[in-house]
């Protein structure tokens, strides 16, 4: 179900980036800003982020409308990280989801600009006031994803990726660059998701978010181990960026660190944490199993 | 007392940025991106727009403990917006505030990363709860900050201005890059200040809001103005940036477009409308006409 494009919930996350996203309506003025904020987040990428925020959703039973926020605010905040990672000053990149990245397809400014005013955009959504969530879980929210996203969170990730290249790091090294650079926001995604309701605190909420947040933790380390076995065993056609990058790069990836076989029983292992985590919800958190079997499987 | 860097407010503000700015305390990892973030933020900077907050406050009567988040919040807003200005891709600045621009004291790379942290951490600091200010005001400061940042304030602005390098601009076209790239933070700064109370509606504080409104688009604009004849007639030392950096960037400014005298007058009448507009508050707004004063006559 997650491999096709036309499941209902990335139907549903596709119109809301739509309709959030700015369109240049001045044709008097310069709209290259508005376009590339379009061109960097719509037609492309798998959703994964939001996925879960609906997925999490689903399985407390709030209602699909109250998670379209943190749903698409997740995404721009994803989107803008990609556009800055992917300058000639970072990973110097020239393809992005099949596509030439933001500053190949515009200019470096502009692309600098476009991920400036995504994270921007992202707060911008989730600050507006929604009739189902209490004000106080809608602040909780914008706290954490200020905190997943920020120099606790995915910058610092990628401050670390970025100082590790050449390096060898641990494997408790490696595992600490892909908790903030890439675990953060599916943390992320997760825990704002759980706050998506009037209510706020009781003892088994509490304990379902405890279980959630263990089942984004092993999931986001899987999604990167995935990662790092797709960058050596993929295609640049399926990947839709550059094969063999991370290595061409001199990056440290789990294959390299602990061997291909090592870091596919990781995977595997990962996998079965993830689903022991959500064990004591029934059919409600199936499409977080889903999304864990998908992570651990896909092929781009 | 604005010029002094010992007025009270400046000694707050100060102290408030260094407690906020992250420490980098685990000396196994690097540390670039916090001591970066330091570096953009503190010992320098003319701190216009967190004096603003606190002069808004006061002129409300607000307790000065509850305007410390927004004070600190766009003064990391700003901190950020220079950082990314200066990047070789933008405006290729090498000196700011004195010192080295953030990529030349480190690096692009760290530059672009610290600019997205800062961004975050300003974020972060105003989705702290406050007892103080309402959730339902917290939420509004919160839209407010991302509103003046993005697409459709700051960024759009500084989007703006690369646009128009080299292009010949009507006062009015000049006038909405402007209101933009500098008005909005500073727009900012007054609306976000008139909302740190538990109150969140009466007829009074809707109008001095308005009235407060009104004031902050006119030292807004002042401001910009002030800046354009600066970089024509001060020196590079007293500016601690390039002096004629402006003209040798082939940018439209204030006298490049009306000429001197113009400018001047325009920026003459600005200061008026600023000082008519809080003319209904008593001397709780003197702070606010001081600030007003000091922008239309800084000399740096």
């Amino acid at each position: 179900m997650l491999d096709q494009k036309n499941n209902p919930y990335q139907q549903r996350i596709e119109k809301a980036l739509e309709s959030i996203l700015p369109v240049a309506t001045d044709h008097k003025s310069p709209n290259k800003l508005e376009e590339a904020m379009r061109y960097a987040v719509l037609d492309g990428g798998k959703r994964v982020r939001p996925l879960l925020v609906y997925a999490t959703g689903e399985a407390l039973g709030f209602s699909l409308g109250s998670l379209d926020k943190p749903a698409v605010a997740i995404e721009l905040m994803h989107a803008y990280s990609l556009v800055h990672d992917d300058l000639p000053c970072m990973d110097d990149d020239e393809l992005r989801r099949g596509k030439k990245t933001v500053h190949k397809a515009f200019d470096e400014a502009t692309a600098v600009l476009t991920g400036d005013a995504l994270q921007a955009l992202a707060f911008e959504v989730l600050s507006q006031q929604d009739p189902d969530i209490s004000l106080q879980n809608q602040l909780t929210m914008l706290n954490i994803l200020a905190k997943v996203s920020g120099n606790s969170g995915m910058v610092q990730g990628q401050a670390i990726d970025l100082a590790a290249v050449g390096q060898v790091l641990t494997e408790q090294q490696l595992e600490k660059m892909h908790s903030h650079k890439t675990g953060a926001l599916i943390r992320g995604s997760v825990l704002m998701a759980s706050h998506c309701s009037s209510e706020e605190r009781n003892k088994k909420l509490m304990d379902q978010r405890c279980a959630l947040k263990n089942y984004a933790e092993a999931i986001g380390l899987a999604f990167q181990v995935r990662d790092d076995i797709l960058d050596i065993q993929s295609d640049t056609e399926t990947l839709g960026k550059q094969q063999g990058a991370d290595i061409a790069a001199d990056k440290p990836t789990y294959p390299s660190i602990m061997g291909m076989d090592k870091a596919k029983e990781k995977l595997f292992l990962l996998h079965q944490q993830a689903i022991d985590s959500v064990v004591n919800f029934g059919k409600e958190a199936d499409l977080l199993r889903d999304i864990a079997a998908f992570i651990v499987k896909r092929i781009a």
